[in-house]
């Protein structure tokens, strides 16, 4: 294995580029730290650029078990640990980063699913938000999650730790407009539906999920954008009436949890008992 | 209202203090900042030892009425931005910081309630998850929030930050044994539920949540201790099989708004068309 030296190295600078946005999208590469999520992108088909290794993890039998493994279908150099730290977007990168190709899907390639179930968040700021709500949507069987442009970057480093290893399974359709998620919708038959707290908002045990859907998740502070809104049907979650008055709103990727797995109960596991 | 113009001045100490664990478990105080906390704690009935504003926050409408508020009941000091920051354990505390006293509820004192439903963090490391869990329960109108001893403190900044007000409205019983819960659950006649990934858990979706109920959630990376696990009955959350594998775990807060909005849905909501 080449072995890096040098702080100055050109892919230890690509790497340390890497943790900001923009070069992400100029370059259409981002990083996967640590040893979870490398094993991650080693089990999944995503064309993984480049990695670096220190030393220790090689010695460990996990870790050489997949430096095993990702060297037979990419160039792994060997960092010291405090190299390692340079090139990284966290303090703790536990011995391994890899450099990965984006993966961007237009809304024009995804395939046509017999009852699509589509995710589009408009506008989320929070890293986590977005990388948790891949998640969710991963575990409830979405067919793809769409954003549009205003929404954080899902292949930035707080996104992709909270995604785990979801961001490799699910179609993820970026930077889209308003008009763009409209068309789609209108071409696929799609019944969209936005969480929102309006009169006409109906509560969503009472919504009606089974058929093709996108459902929208808005900015944590100003909801969904109102071009969106004015398109949509609107669904609330009910919340609890207390003494101390109503409950406070909630978490907007706890929303999207409970949401998702409402429609998930409609559409696997409608004739249960209780 | 009195100035504060020195750092070393006691009330800046000891709010700087009150972002170590160590020190708020030894003071029972802890702090709220921001507008928008800083108002719900002026809506509820909590104790508010003292508060820290800036001069810029009182020359805003909101900023004003806040402060003519909370003036009827507590003790303001106005402090430079520069001072309020050392004071405060974000980087932008919003021109305000409230010191309140914590809560804490025995299991003793908790009221007797008609079919009660009970939320247990076992363990639970990230502040973020315990704040946003709170949340939740708050929402689905869960009748206190217990925890474990190595639980992340209710009352640290990241935990209350993510709770919102939510942290004012339930009673928290924190600091637990599995011995007390254990007996508090026999005593109250709780069915005992917890999340884990076992041949005997069953579907959510299968299990009753209509009873009086006690559900726990664990360790981010350990899930439940094992003396809990032993007494219990194990439930799960289904995920999509994909050509990719099996999704990832869902992440314990979204975990926690699905288990808890289903069992709303049982509770107040199962007679539903869909």
């Amino acid at each position: 294995m080449e072995r890096i030296e040098s702080a100055e190295n050109k892919k230890i600078k690509l790497a340390q580029s890497l943790t900001r946005r923009k070069k992400r999208e100029a370059e259409g590469l981002f990083l996967a730290e640590g040893l979870r999520l490398a094993e991650m992108a080693a089990a999944s088909d995503w064309e993984i650029s480049y990695g670096l290794v220190t030393p220790a993890l090689r010695e460990r039998g996990r870790g050489a078990r997949l430096v095993e493994r990702l060297a037979s279908r990419t160039k792994l150099y060997e960092v010291e640990e405090r190299l390692l730290k340079k090139a990284s977007a966290t303090e703790t990168p536990q011995g391994i980063l890899l450099v990965l190709e984006e993966r961007h899907w237009a809304l024009s390639e995804l395939p046509a699913a017999e009852n699509p179930f589509y995710v589009l968040l408009d506008g989320l700021q929070e890293p986590g938000n977005v990388g948790t709500i891949l998640r969710t949507a991963d575990a409830a069987g979405a067919d793809a999650v769409l954003l549009t442009r205003g929404s954080a970057d899902p292949f930035g480093d707080k996104a992709v730790r909270s995604a785990m290893g979801s961001l490799f399974h699910l179609p993820i359709c970026p930077s889209l407009t308003a008009e763009e998620v409209l068309a789609f919708a209108r071409e696929r038959g799609l019944r969209l539906l936005v969480t929102a707290l309006d009169a006409t908002a109906k509560m969503h045990f009472d919504t009606d999920f089974r058929g093709p859907s996108l459902v929208v998740f808005g900015n944590e502070g100003n909801g969904v954008s109102a071009e969106l809104l004015q398109a949509a049907e609107k669904v609330y979650i009910p919340m609890a009436e207390r003494e101390a008055g109503q409950a406070e709103s909630l978490n907007v990727a706890a929303s999207a949890a409970i949401l998702l797995y409402e429609a998930l109960r409609q559409r696997h596991y409608s004739n249960r008992q209780i």
